[in-house]
């Protein structure tokens, strides 16, 4: 095991009713932002929940945050956080507002330029941001409980991300009931989406790390076994409940303690997202195979650790054991009407040295948990998924 | 799953040399107590680190916090961080110190009368902490990550816990290398401390939680694993960092969120404790086996998804796989030279109602997940094994 350093201050709330807890969660002695997306939560009951639970509170409500949210919608909110001196902003929705609102709240108090920067330049260290919490309405990304946030500028087709422990939520609520009125797209969606989180801390290679690996293939396990429950019947409350729970334990920093992780799967698939705009789960169920067949030998032995404790396959050569872990993670993810192919987003081979010049041109030398897979291979990888 | 609220704020900082951060972690504006126990960190080195990396800092230090720590050497300490007007206690030691270093920063601060209260009445809640941090220097407790305490009165032969939010360490080190100069007694100890934290938490009844579930196996299995590594090599880096945080995760709260737990074995043992001063761990291994053979039809289910899952215990009837269950249990603690007996410990039949009066005394109607274990059945589980 690696030296690491875990922090994870979100106070979680999970389970059921547990909205109308807002009331003791969100400081009442200031003007809060309620932000959220596209309008699914005044179908689901959720924003006449929170309401109720704020009822008098002095609240600003910011709607229209899109799916992979858009700095240029973000900037927007992030000066009226500003200009109304927002004390506290409740990012009411799934992990594009979560991450919108983590954006907002950095912006926000940025005073050193355009915020675009620390999205660009890694090396930034974001240390303020107005204070947020979160009710999630879709299990998926972690952002709930993590530093993260991803977010696409339009004008120049890009996503970036930036981590700083001054987004991490307050506190989220977590109640699966949401999960019940979910588009089943949204929810296959987030099934893969964690599945992917849980594969990029995890299958990179040995550093004798039991606990971290046990636990990345105990919640792969179990969206393997609930996913589909949830998907056969979303009114399912204790599966909603292991799906959610596992979504968020995917990405709150616990399993990726300590151990190499790849990530290469979210750079290619992000931009995927930034030209065609696919669904980011769909991007990383199209990459992920590809990047396990070229990058099948600095692998080795964690897709057979994974073959064989995730997917139980135990039988036949090393070779075999892979072909066969590496067909059941296809054959999962397309089981949630999820295609893996890019012929099937209509997308042909004229994208592929789009996608390599962007790498190109960012000075890429290689990426992955070895810094060793190059832009030719990035080209490959996308090759085997035409 | 149960609804449920995590919140754990502790800053891990994990790995070889990082006792050096010290500097970056402890305030340095304000009187630091350096608090320890029997003087074991002279021996190994870490006296010496700690010093080191707080060169400058205004430092007083407190001695001699007993293994099962003493409310009356606690009170002094507390008397003299009031007195000293100290600002931040820095614990450095293993989980008694770190119990003693909680109780001392909230009776400092306590300002209702005699401390003890808090510790006999549960339903106090503590608010108000002078702010404290670790250096752990023996795995077994999850002290370092956790809210809660355990204290000691001798006068009146009493052990009692409390857990309040106000004593959660700011951030603790955890340097595995400490494990290289423990006495092989405290290894075996903490292997098995943490295994019973595990065990309190999952050995209970199923509510349909595979995370929570799992995460827990995977604790057990990693014990089960690398305790006889560590026992075998004390200088096993890998070994005592997989086993350092397997202690850590066993009981940080995260694998008893939304599920029942037990914690019977633990409040018997403490009676064993401070009656005949046995090592916390000890108690467990002698009464766990005792809870289960007699609390056998309440956790059948969860009896044979731990024999399988953490002994592959799968052949032969449910009731022929319970029983091998128990067995692996107890022949796994006294493969570390931990007798499960009381006889080994010299104590006899005439002590089981010195030790039911006491629960008869409190008033107890029952114990454990169910609240059904009674004062008759916790007679029953100390005859089982006399």
């Amino acid at each position: 095991m690696r030296n690491f350093e875990f922090y994870n201050p979100v106070n979680i709330v999970f389970g059921q009713g547990q909205i109308k807890k807002l009331n003791k969660l969100v400081p009442a002695n200031t003007k809060i932002m309620l932000a959220y997306g596209g309008g699914s939560i005044f179908k689901n009951g959720v924003y006449e929940q929170v309401k109720s639970a704020l009822t008098g509170y002095d609240i600003l409500e910011f709607g229209g945050i899109e799916p992979n949210p858009h700095y240029e919608t973000l900037m927007k909110a992030a000066e009226i956080v500003k200009n109304e001196k927002i004390g506290f902003i409740l990012a009411v929705g799934g992990g594009s507002v979560l991450d919108g609102v983590k954006f907002i709240a950095a912006a926000a108090l940025w005073e050193e330029g355009d915020p675009w920067m620390f999205l660009v330049d890694r090396s930034i260290v974001v240390t303020k941001a107005v204070p947020l919490g979160s009710v999630l309405t879709l299990p998926a990304t972690g952002s709930e409980m993590n530093s993260t946030a991803v977010v696409t500028r339009v004008s120049t087709q890009e996503k970036f991300a930036f981590a700083s422990y001054a987004v991490m939520p307050k506190f989220s609520i977590l109640d699966p009931t949401v999960v019940f009125s979910l588009p089943e797209k949204q929810v296959a969606n987030g099934v893969v989406d964690a599945f992917v989180h849980v594969i990029e801390q995890y299958l990179t290679y040995p550093v004798n790390s039991p606990i971290q690996d046990r636990f990345a293939e105990s919640i792969l396990v179990t969206l393997a076994e609930e996913g589909p429950k949830v998907l056969a019947n979303l009114a399912d409350y204790d599966a909603a409940a292991n799906f959610m729970w596992a979504a968020t334990m995917a990405l709150n920093g616990l399993i990726g303690t300590g151990v190499p992780q790849d990530w290469a799967t979210h750079q290619i698939g992000h931009e995927l997202t930034a030209f065609h705009n696919i669904d980011h789960a769909r991007t990383l169920a199209i990459v992920l195979p590809g990047i396990m067949k070229v990058k099948r030998e600095n692998k080795r032995e964690k897709l057979l650790q994974y073959g064989e404790r995730v997917w139980g396959i135990t039988a036949g050569t090393e070779d075999t054991r892979i072909d066969a872990t590496i067909e059941k993670t296809v054959a999962f993810f397309e089981s949630f009407g999820i295609p893996t192919k890019l012929s099937a987003y209509n997308i042909g081979a004229d994208f592929i040295p789009v996608v390599c010049n962007r790498f190109a041109e960012r000075g890429t030398k290689g990426i992955g948990e070895r810094g060793d897979l190059t832009v030719e291979q990035i080209g490959e990888v996308l090759t085997l998924q035409l």
